[in-house]
């Protein structure tokens, strides 16, 4: 999101911070770090990815995550994103990991999740309008080099960790 | 944040959501959910707590917490409010819990907490602009009647149980 030329950069009454004051109506646009909410999918051993259709990384694998909506839980958001990117209904398990991205501002709250398997002959998943292809993957044949984000390295590489040693609360940034 | 009356609701291009979009200019203002950063500081086998020296709950007690501002990571944020709240200085333990308020659009991401020890006659603790007194409570003697807000309540809740049973990851709102 670019800031239009008319905001000035202010620190409003009883506020502690600068914010970006419209000249014309005094609107604050108060900019919130964003919440990304998705989840580490397995299914048979293997794990779902996403396939991008969009920019940034189009082409490049992925979990199903998006950014939180107004008024929706995290645990909402994350089965919704998994709805719209992978045609996926999601049993959500522990939370696997927060991870932060401050430069863009950025909070990721990833789950394990399994999906939820339907009746007989109805696909278990598909691709969203977002999506090129979701597949799973063997483990131990990932598409290590068309990832498409350094948290998705991150967050297979946690849910790992999990699968083997058990879980003992979320997982940050490595160092 | 109320809006504006120039703002116009409709679904951007490429967009999926209705989002508040600047008559004049065109400025699509994305509404992010916000995240509130805080923890459940111990010391000494007590808790500490602030009376609010602010509206929404002036004269009620919480734990030391805020909003999460831009290009900060949510540990760095429950630090700094700590130091803002209560001129504390914090060790962070595990994530105790992420509690989501829907209709206020806000995720809570609470942590484990110490108070780091200063040099001998170095204040602890102390008020800071946003509270009336921070002190600390036994845990068999809390403020009940006078905690600000539900989520304290959960909060200290869910703190005593790691205590009794040890940590097993976040909890999230009860029932």
């Amino acid at each position: 999101m670019s800031t239009p030329k008319q905001f000035d950069r202010l620190v409003p009454t009883g506020d502690t911070h600068e914010r970006d004051v419209c000249r014309t109506c005094g609107f604050v646009n108060y900019q919130n770090p964003r919440i990304v909410v998705g989840s580490v999918v397995r299914h048979a051993g293997k794990v779902l990815l996403c396939r991008r259709a969009i920019e940034p990384r189009r082409g490049f694998w992925t979990v199903p995550a998006g950014y939180l909506e107004l008024h929706e839980t995290p645990e909402d958001g994350a089965r919704r994103e998994a709805r719209e990117e992978a045609l996926a209904d999601l049993a959500l398990g522990e939370l696997l990991a927060i991870y932060s991205v401050p430069h863009l501002s950025q909070v990721q709250l990833i789950w394990r999740a399994e999906l939820n398997t339907p009746g007989t002959g109805t696909a278990l998943f598909g691709a969203g309008e977002e999506s090129l292809e979701v597949a799973l993957f063997d483990w131990d044949n990932l598409p290590t080099d068309e990832i498409a984000f350094p948290t998705v390295h991150w967050m297979l590489k946690h849910e790992r960790e999990v699968m083997a040693k058990g879980y003992r609360g979320p997982f940050g940034n490595p160092e």
